[in-house]
């Protein structure tokens, strides 16, 4: 309930005033990955080469529109940290180009997340042969240096990825560094050292502790955790369903179990195809490889239908505060798959727009015409988020925030231009 | 490297002596349920019953065989403890029962151990609707209560069961009492209590973590507990081979993930089918029912092979400090499977006798004839464990134990007869 004042201070009775929301306070988000180079104008730097101009032109209109897409729907973005690509070499982090990505994002509202600090795969290779002692530093050392250098940008880290299975991971012909940290010192000292650190850098940051293994060992680990005194801010739940849509119930069954420990649950990684689903026997989903997954007409209509009771599910429980979808454009997907909310010619699905109307539709306060009461009362009722207030005249505006759940008061006073 | 000495505390140079080994240290261990009765001398009074006396005096001779099959291959018996068997209504322990079994097993030389103290199958049912506070405190009382009850008599004890599945247990129609308890407190919480416990009421027992779960889960579990700073003294590793035997690889491969924790490892629960073998599809072995599962010659002779390998594997690897197979008749054997290495109508089958030429023969030194040099100096070579050396004439006897690899010195006097 908002009581709302003048410019002079005096209660604006009986009036239209017109409330809209500007943004959502739960982070709906996406990986940023490919806005990325957008964002750090390489692409435009090519445009200056003639010899370059042409089809980087077009990859720069193709990386606009897809920003467009990317801002219209989400208001988070999770950006790239994999460790192997932004320090290919020891002491030359790729902090410059991503601060400008992050600061990119940040201009245009959008929240910033980091993915991932610590994890086996994508470690770097010159950390392969190092002595135990070595590795643990130079891992301390990095979550350290890139939770301090995005301080204030990135506000949310997946700050350990994977911790299930990484001791014991076996894809790949030597055991990278971080597997090996994980096995001599056991997972829990490995979450640990991640959290301490990155903790230790940035104290306002949200940290999650993140994996894609929904069976009871990773609530084993969560539970050994706990015990163990770590502090971990959010459980981070991928829920890749290139093999199919988990449906409500086995949703729900996740859900309830992991949210038990009293943590905010969030949907790190989610993705529904729009084409034939993966075989249920393949284990590890890195194992399937073909040379083309289109994306079919029928397959559009299914991810969009289930995407759509996907977000409904997960948004009507209360331990859920974020949900990200993973990859925006069918372009360069994980595994080929056409997980894309856009295709790769960069029309979008009817995912794409099923999510939007969502979002911005049902899930979002269009400009609304109201009336105060004699005291200039008027109630506002949304999402949580940031609405803007204005007469319907010209007696101003002001800007309205719903910060919690349940009944409120307020008083807002109207000013300047609406 | 033994100095013999005889009667007068003179070297006993240049004479024969015999040494034969008289036990194992390590245990060779199954289960004793069978023969819980008979210790408890219940059917020796129903013999007295002339109505019974028919059946009764047949079942009793079965179990007397059974028993001599026992302890010529076996020095330790795992006896139950399933709650809700064990105090069927609150306040009436079978305590003296199981007391008697434990003394007649030790009678015998054999070591005893208990299964299991916590567990949520066979948890009681008239504890079911109890409030959680009141779960706990009555859990603490009964294991503090067994460890107590059987201190000195029963060494080793499954201190908990199955704990990674434990919280999430839904094979039942209602929620037992222990499932609820691990569901709210937690499984690291649950196991802390029952070893806390068990370590207050008998600080000298061995107390086993045992689970039938193999997978990261039960490492990620044993992880949290070691962090939480709870002291176990064993992992134990069920390893019901009802679906084929794993074979060396799989079995190295499982013994290297557990031992990392530096904790000896007792497998605890071995079975090897001598007929077919179960589905690989059947992901909970209590949900394979079929009306017969008969041991066949080719299957026999299958599990002969198994038991040997197996044997051989896991007596060869250092971490690996108990061995209990889990069942000696297929009288009675869980899921009604032909696990047992002693057929219904109590012949041995090929796998009884290959695994007591391996016990009693291969790993076992017979009397063997031995010549001691002018100091009165021999070698004595073999398993851990009892040997009698003694004087090939009148010289006298004595006891020589065995108690660590590697080369000893120790001095023995002769004395008595041989």
């Amino acid at each position: 309930m908002v009581t709302v004042l003048d410019a002079g201070g005096r209660p604006l009775s009986h009036r239209d005033v017109i409330a809209e929301q500007r943004s959502h306070a739960f982070p709906f988000g996406n990986i940023g990955f490919d806005l990325v180079d957008l964002a750090d104008e390489a692409l435009a730097d090519a445009e200056s080469d003639p010899a370059a101009s042409g089809s980087a032109g077009v990859a720069r209109a193709r990386l606009v529109r897809l920003a467009g897409q990317f801002l219209e729907v989400f208001n988070t973005a999770t950006l790239p940290f994999y460790w192997s690509d932004f320090e290919p070499a020891p002491g030359s982090p790729d902090t410059a180009r991503l601060r400008r990505a992050a600061r990119w994002f940040a201009e245009r509202g959008c929240r910033v997340k980091g993915h991932p600090l610590v994890w086996h795969t994508l470690a770097p290779d010159w950390l392969r042969e190092a002595p135990i002692g070595e590795i643990e530093a130079t891992v301390r050392a990095r979550v350290r240096r890139e939770v301090g250098d995005f301080a204030g940008l990135v506000r949310t880290w997946d700050t350990i990825n994977e911790a299930v299975i990484m001791p014991v991971f076996r894809n790949e012909p030597h055991r990278n560094a971080i597997t090996r940290l994980a096995w001599e010192r056991g997972r829990i000292a490995t979450v640990r050292l991640a959290f301490e650190e990155a903790r230790a850098a940035d104290p306002a940051a949200t940290l999650v502790l993140n994996d894609f293994d929904m069976s009871t060992a990773y609530e084993c680990l969560i539970e050994g955790v706990l015990e163990a005194g770590v502090r971990i801010d959010a459980i981070g739940l991928q829920s890749h369903m290139h093999q199919g849509y988990w449906g409500e119930e086995r949703t729900l069954a996740v859900l309830e179990r992991f949210s038990r420990y009293g943590l905010p649950l969030h949907l790190t990684e989610t993705t529904l195809v729009s084409g034939h689903v993966m075989p249920p026997e393949i284990e590890d989903l890195n194992d399937y490889r073909i040379p083309s997954w289109p994306s079919t007409p029928e397959g559009e209509e299914r991810q969009a239908d289930e995407i759509v009771r996907h977000y409904r599910t997960l948004l009507a429980y209360p331990s859920v505060q974020a949900i990200t979808y993973w990859g925006l454009s069918d372009e360069g997907a994980w595994l080929g798959a056409p997980a894309g909310l856009v295709r790769a010619d960069g029309t979008p699905k009817p995912a794409y727009d099923a999510l939007r109307d969502l979002v911005k539709g049902e899930w979002w306060l269009p400009p609304t015409r109201l009336r105060t009461d004699g005291a200039g009362r008027v109630e506002v009722r949304g999402f949580l988020g940031d609405y803007r207030l204005y007469d319907d005249g010209d007696g101003g505006a002001a800007l309205l925030t719903i910060t919690a759940p349940g009944r409120a008061e307020t008083t807002l006073r109207l000013k300047g231009e609406r």
